[in-house]
């Protein structure tokens, strides 16, 4: 079968078809228009640029555009973002990109945008050698502003969901051998790859913080998300808000079938694109939320003191002598 | 001398050191924040990649930074934006990348703001193989609407400044022969180079559209600007308004020096990179506005009929037969 490349569509037909997944007529103007409404607006920009962030025998392109949506609201969230708009996207890709790939991606994106809400408000398509999908999105700051310098000494950290499945999803993927001594049964591989290409939000956080708080006077908490891994989110919270992270290693939630060992614990604390929501409360507007909801757990607490991250246990600080993921 | 390059220098120390281009912690949280206050925003994105775009032979990276800002604000102005906010920038630099490059550009970047308007608002840098820049920007909707598909016929078609001088700058800077018959001077010669490498906008468009405006009830206009090249900005109007564009060669502003033939007038129509705005009005505004403005030209109308651009004198018609710009 002939597979039809960008290069043979031609700008003027790429343009046209990519207006087929927006709004109508949303491709055709300079600029794309949000309708304020004395809303304060959060922005959050994203790139995911091919053998870097991802690559095409790994991730599927529906799931890629759905995991780039996922990663900005995420981001969106953990800012306070009550409502997502929409997004603006601007794409790069090489002339010799199949046009199905552009149109999976555009599938995956607008499944998410369904799924969690938003609009695509508007974007561009260059060309270039290296795939590169930027996305900023636009989400509207509820009442509670989550932000990564608010947390305080004395508050309990808190996670959604577990955190590590990303990795061994994007492990199983890749075919790395991830660890001849242990097996992982079915459901677990199942999980770990729907989490890699699938991530999912929780469009509900801040309606569960709202319902939940213990004193109405508390407007700002800390937070951010696991995108780049659970240490990397404790430690930008503990960085930002200049205190000190214990951890508490026995209560940190894992999967059931989830292996012991050091490499295990590595995937898990280092593994990254979880977006699970990492934040801090104080104690009563904690216990009340767990109490609600069942994916939140506690996992620690913030101390004075410099901005570092301890485990309670300290048979586990061995862990910490780690490096989070780096880009460059 | 040793070259600082960005592996070097390692994630953390590049974050810390991009956050000292931006107001204070923009750079530490999720999310960049706007406070919108009741009015609409005007958004918009353009992605510069490296070779496509630009290369570092012919464009010095504050030269890059500058225009990829008024590149955005172009955009802004030519759809009603009566102030940028700001801009997020999404950088994607090779590891290998100088230091001293991406200090540059910013340098551009933030001296482009300050001449126009507007802050850096937050940004994000990830690797990859092809520099790019990525802007997203943010300006208020102004009293009216210019959008692309507000043209009427009978209105008069206008533009600012003079085009193909950037086309001319870029050839010199890149070393083209543009033709062998002609001299071309040398005010010209640096006035072209000065508008490849640092265009201007017109901050003050909207204002004077205001000041001349005959008719209140009229808040939509045509219009668009010429970075893809006066002939595909009024090509994109037609289009977008569905009607017919007759343009006046012999009003067409040029500069003085600007050579004669074919050639030149290739440059000149389908050149780029010039941020002229192309627009249309009513006779009479028209008319007042070009009397306030010594900047902006009456160069054709709009009459009805098949979207597409006739010359009124067809001796010119040949001209036609060239196509603009691809990306792909």
């Amino acid at each position: 079968m002939h597979k039809e490349i960008i290069e043979d569509i031609g700008e003027k037909e790429l343009i046209n078809r990519l207006g087929k997944f927006m709004p109508k007529n949303q491709l055709l103007d300079d600029c794309a228009l949000i309708k304020a409404r004395n809303d304060d607006l959060l922005i959050n920009n994203d790139s995911l640029v091919e053998n870097i962030h991802f690559n095409d025998l790994t991730i599927h392109p529906e799931d890629l555009g759905w995991k780039a949506v996922v990663s900005n609201i995420s981001d969106l969230l953990s800012s306070g973002s009550k409502k997502t708009i929409g997004i603006t996207i601007s794409l790069i890709i090489p002339a010799k990109t199949e046009w199905v790939w552009v149109e999976e991606l555009y599938k995956g994106i607008n499944k998410a945008l369904k799924k969690y809400g938003g609009k695509i408000l508007g974007g561009d398509c260059s060309q270039g050698n290296q795939k590169t999908i930027s996305i900023t999105a636009f989400g509207i700051q509820g009442e509670l502003e989550l932000r990564r310098n608010a947390c305080k000494p004395g508050d309990i950290i808190l996670t959604t969901g577990i955190h590590g499945l990303s990795k061994l999803g994007f492990m199983i993927q890749s075919k790395i051998n991830f660890d001849n001594n242990v097996s992982v049964n079915k459901r677990l591989i199942r999980k770990s790859i729907e989490h890699f290409c699938r991530p999912k939000v929780y469009p509900n956080f801040l309606k569960n913080l709202l319902k939940t708080r213990s004193n109405k006077k508390i407007n700002k908490l800390g937070c951010t998300d696991s995108s780049d891994g659970l240490y990397q989110a404790v430690q930008d919270l503990a960085i930002a808000s200049k205190c000190k992270a214990i951890l508490n290693y026995e209560k940190i939630p894992k999967d059931k079938d989830w292996p012991k060992g050091e490499k295990w614990d590595e995937y898990y604390f280092f593994g990254g694109e979880d977006y699970e929501l990492v934040f801090s409360l104080p104690k009563k507007w904690a216990t009340n939320l767990i109490r609600l909801d069942k994916n939140i757990n506690e996992i620690g607490y913030f101390a004075n003191g410099e901005p570092s991250i301890e485990f309670q246990d300290n048979k586990k600080d061995a862990l910490l002598k780690n490096t989070p993921f780096k880009h460059f």
